[in-house]
């Protein structure tokens, strides 16, 4: 069997590989640090004068279309399609599987949703049930502002510990075997944690203890330590979360040294793009591997890599309700064998 | 291997079965024709003074401890939770899952996620992912409607199509192996099928192509007719969408006879209840299978159903952006063994 449950939540998987990666992002993430690992860059947030929702869909639209071809196979080769988005109903990823016809599996753990999707993909495909499938993941800063928070026309302030949803897209396409160097070796599906933080502008500081437990469990099932990976990314702690997740790990024997980072921090140059605490949303940690992560991977740069994505369950009506909010991160370890043969 | 891939999305799955169900209702679906096979009827759709939200999410837990409690399983036994509602960001789901702390998986296919759950949850745990999966979906007839319409208080009158979410839901613990009577055999999963129609007011309508599509895809796959099955049910396509399923069916060559009836259609007495097209929401398919059609399997009058839970894809934003309706149905079906042995 491709799959052993090591731990609660907890899987080795063999055989399962990416073909090809896709990522693609707004003007902004352009200009930023990362800028030249996207795939493409829109030249502006709007798309072809359609609403942020519409531009949304048709970001992670090209996505998954580029990362297909990337692949070198065709839509008729993908079994399934799985990922989400924060828009309500996930009619993002919803809306665009009008277009690619393939079935379909909506996923929702916000932010967390990329790695929840490679992590369920891995399964799969070890686990038999089908050969390749597409994952991505995806946001839009504006359409994303005014279902959270209020529409950008408002031009309110933000607080110094508000992330910026990124206008980004990642798509995937994993394939079962071992054709291609960068592969899944190990996943550990997140659980609900909520230490009661209230502060939707202060998402990082929420997370940081359900990236812990996450992050926690991954390593002792595995029997790995954060220094047994080149690198370790949070999906969008953000400046804030950083810090709380090192301070907590600090506390429980763990070690974030300069291996660690975040993709929400990375995405922009924090100050001059004044983007306060970093990159956020499900495109983030989406786009930031399919670009710049991955190609640390197939460069061989890195060998091994663990991701772990984190996501804030609460709704606009929860919080409005004066609830606190609830979070999850899912984790997979990567790793890149350099056995050649690819051909994408 | 447990899982075989026979058509695109479509599954043989071996060595799946249920270990149990539970089924809970709100005050209307107990005084409705299947309030007997409900294991519990809440007496009113309020939940302790809470918020609508909190009455669902209260719903949820309900149901999903019950049916850890029936399966005589602990939750340190479920290896994984899956499931999903209609609220924006599925926080019933996700804030129930604070308390259960077990790795979740949330899902979003609307009102077909209890389906989606099922069918991934059998792919999963014939893939050796997991022993035991917990699968649960839950609706909330006015956290719904003030959500996707009005708030109840408004006294709207309702549009003769219109269906009535139900408060209800239903949680099955699945588990690998053959030691429960109650089987799934095969699984397909959706594609994305839109009509065109923009009424969401008319929601059965707009469902059935795709509820349609799933079925024939799955009959072809498993080369079996709509004839061979005791039973087939849909998830919420309600009195119209039972029609336009009949009609596209006759074209299509598929007879939808006396064995086909809808969850929908079923739950409550339509006309004395004044539900107009009859249930809808992810409880409705989740208590009506947990309830009534799984009794049906395990007192052995059925040998073999079909269900194929029903979802509208789209959100109030892409209804008041003109947007038309996407739909996807998920297909599993149950087979009755009578092995014997089940310890529930």
């Amino acid at each position: 069997m491709g799959v052993t449950q090591i731990a609660l939540g907890s899987y080795r998987v063999m055989d399962v590989c990416i073909a090809a990666t896709a990522a693609i992002g707004g003007p902004k993430e352009g200009k930023g640090p990362l800028g030249p690992y996207f795939d493409e860059i829109w030249p502006s947030e709007d798309h072809k004068g359609t609403s942020f929702e519409q531009a949304e869909r048709a970001l992670i639209e090209d996505g998954m279309e580029l990362a297909v071809k990337k692949s070198g196979m065709s839509w008729e080769d993908i079994d399934l399609v799985m990922g989400g988005d924060l828009l309500d109903q996930i009619v993002s990823t919803n809306f665009a599987a009008r277009r690619h016809q393939r079935p379909l599996l909506g996923l929702f753990s916000a932010c967390a949703v990329f790695t929840q999707g490679l992590g369920l993909g891995a399964l799969l495909l070890a686990g038999n049930s089908a050969r390749s499938i597409l994952v991505a993941a995806v946001s839009h800063h504006m359409a994303a502002e005014r279902q959270f928070r209020f529409p950008i026309e408002l031009g309110y302030q933000r607080t110094p510990t508000a992330a910026w949803t990124a206008t980004a897209t990642g798509a995937v396409v994993l394939v079962s075997g071992t054709k291609h160097p960068t592969a899944i070796d190990a996943v550990t599906m997140g659980r609900v944690i909520d230490f009661g933080s209230k502060n939707p502008n202060d998402m990082g500081s929420a997370m940081a203890p359900a990236a812990l437990d996450t992050i926690q469990r991954h390593l002792e099932a595995t029997g790995t330590t954060l220094q047994d990976y080149d690198a370790v990314y949070t999906g969008d702690l953000g400046v804030m979360g950083t810090k709380m997740l090192t301070l907590l790990g600090k506390e429980h024997g763990l070690i974030f040294d300069y291996r660690f980072n975040d993709c929400g921090q990375i995405l922009y140059h924090l100050k001059e793009q004044d983007v306060h605490n970093g990159g956020s949303g499900p495109g983030c940690s989406a786009g930031v591997f399919s670009g710049y992560l991955h190609q640390r991977l197939e460069s061989g740069e890195w060998r091994r890599l663990l991701l772990i994505a984190t996501g804030a369950l609460f709704s606009p009506t929860t919080y409005q309700q004066g609830e606190s909010i609830p979070c999850i991160a899912h984790a997979v370890s990567l790793v890149y064998r350099d056995r050649g043969g690819s051909s994408s």
